[in-house]
């Protein structure tokens, strides 16, 4: 079999000699642009639009993450730009999940023992015992409840904090007080202390993080934004920071990557920017997962993790 | 019976409310200099000297805290401080443990993820993506597996990281490889990634992290204290920062409380002063394990955490 490779900023030689491993039958290359030679699978990140134009030989273009938006983006502006016989399948946790929980753990400790106060305290040579935030008051709500937040949910039970999570559609985690569909959205953010953000990005959850959003919230809460820029309104987000009505906010993406030099999250006090980083794409675990899902797919076999075009995600 | 109460900095109107529900048969009083009056018990927190004066009618006196080392030191200083016959007992957990963990978890999550690094790049408006330490490498060494010690222990393994363990004698905890005995230290130390002090604080652990012990861990390793400032040689620190062979520190206790305004550690890039938060006393959890010990003792029973005053904990 074929297959077709590309991502920009990668160490792609490594990539290659993993799936010379883990898929020693497949024929696999690096695509370059003005290669139209024949090619069963693609596997791919924000790969260009003219890789997938007059490619009905695809069977499924493998996208190396969890997030689909980019390449769905691309196809809605222009319908037809994904093979129209291909599917389309996101990477599923390959040590995502561990890694979010590790982000979304870290936020919850930093701001419930209030160490992000403790290190403005330093800065200012002050020492200052703060009363910490009671664990049985901190409720924490996971706003999405796909693969990785369903797992960050759990994973956040360890903490002892009352958790939250909310859906689309009806879920149970065991120790986890579910809210399913948009109706119930407004009882699930009552009174929280922290929003997580692990939305999946569609024209429907856009702009979600906003001013009515937090307003529900606990006075004095906290946000984290793990999913996507889009979600949040920027400038919501400042004016509830400067009210008081958010304390700090944890942001690892955001509408333009990376961050504007101009942009006022980089200096504000109570906002914390990492760089894209709460869950990295791990090589080995992911082509582990992608070459068992095209032996599977070979021997004729569903897989798990193909993407509702319709739906976005 | 009747106890006396002494803590300096606190709401001591509300411990009395505590012990009046917990304990409504105890008379519990504040002590105040020139109290000479009959008392059963004690309960304090660096109390004076004169406190102890003349009092052979003292049962036990209960520490408000797990550390006992201000008042053995009293002790050690002029013979004859506490009284001859009272057991010295120490608080034990009352939800400290909780907060060890807790505060150990974000020192590793932290370190491991890189958070320090992202949080000095956003000050200078720089994104950049840093590797992650490898979970598989970031092995951590705990010193002292006592109450605190080994639940910090146990609470770290979720994160996934190998924990080793450090104690003066034979201990099992799953999971967790042990090193038991002087002769064990040096095996105990070499290349963990990170080393956090649990040790309680006596003669014979004074100074015990410093250049020797920090030049056996792995080069960029990161030092968490959570003990006393005592063990802690602060030039050694400094130093090995400086070198690189430490790549931070994050220290919640120090040679002199609060943290003098000159010390180079409040503007040190790499040191995280926190005031003596890591684990505080919590008056309802501590005045239920008290009031619980004054009625075993009054029945007669054995109490736990009464402290060898020879070994010094």
């Amino acid at each position: 079999m074929k297959i077709i490779f590309y991502e920009k900023n990668t160490d792609t030689g490594a990539w290659l000699r993993n799936f010379a491993r883990e898929l020693p039958e497949a024929d696999v290359r690096v695509w370059e642009p003005g290669d139209t030679a024949p090619a069963d699978y693609a596997v791919v990140w924000r790969a260009p639009r003219e890789l997938f134009a007059h490619r009905p030989d695809l069977k499924a273009v493998f996208n190396l993450g969890a997030g689909v938006d980019a390449i769905l983006d691309a196809e809605r502006k222009e319908p037809g730009t994904l093979p129209r016989n291909a599917m389309l399948v996101r990477l599923e946790d390959s040590g995502m999940a561990r890694q979010m929980v590790e982000y979304a753990s870290y936020a919850v400790l930093r701001y419930m023992r209030r160490l992000d106060e403790y290190e403005a305290l330093q800065r200012e040579g002050r020492w200052e015992k703060l009363t910490q935030h009671a664990r049985r008051d901190f409720t924490v709500g996971v706003l999405g409840l796909g693969v990785l937040g369903g797992e960050v949910a759990r994973g956040l039970l360890a903490l002892g904090v009352p958790v939250r999570g909310f859906s689309r559609t009806p879920k149970t985690i065991e120790g986890v007080d579910v809210y399913a569909g948009p109706e119930r959205f407004d009882a699930f953010l009552d009174g929280a202390k922290m929003l997580i953000n692990l939305l999946p990005h569609t024209p429907d959850t856009e702009g979600v993080l906003n001013a009515r959003t937090f307003g529900r919230l606990a006075h004095g809460a906290y946000l984290v934004n793990v999913a996507r820029g889009a979600h949040l309104v920027d400038d919501d987000l400042i004016a509830a920071l400067d009210s008081g009505q958010l304390a700090a906010a944890m942001l690892d993406v955001f509408h333009t990557e990376p961050l504007p030099q101009a942009h006022p999250f980089w200096q504000h006090p109570r906002v914390s920017v990492t760089p894209h980083v709460s869950a990295e794409t791990l090589r080995e675990e992911s082509v582990v997962q992608i070459a068992a899902k095209i032996r599977a797919l070979a021997r004729g076999e569903a897989i798990s993790g193909i993407v509702d075009i319709a739906r976005g995600y």
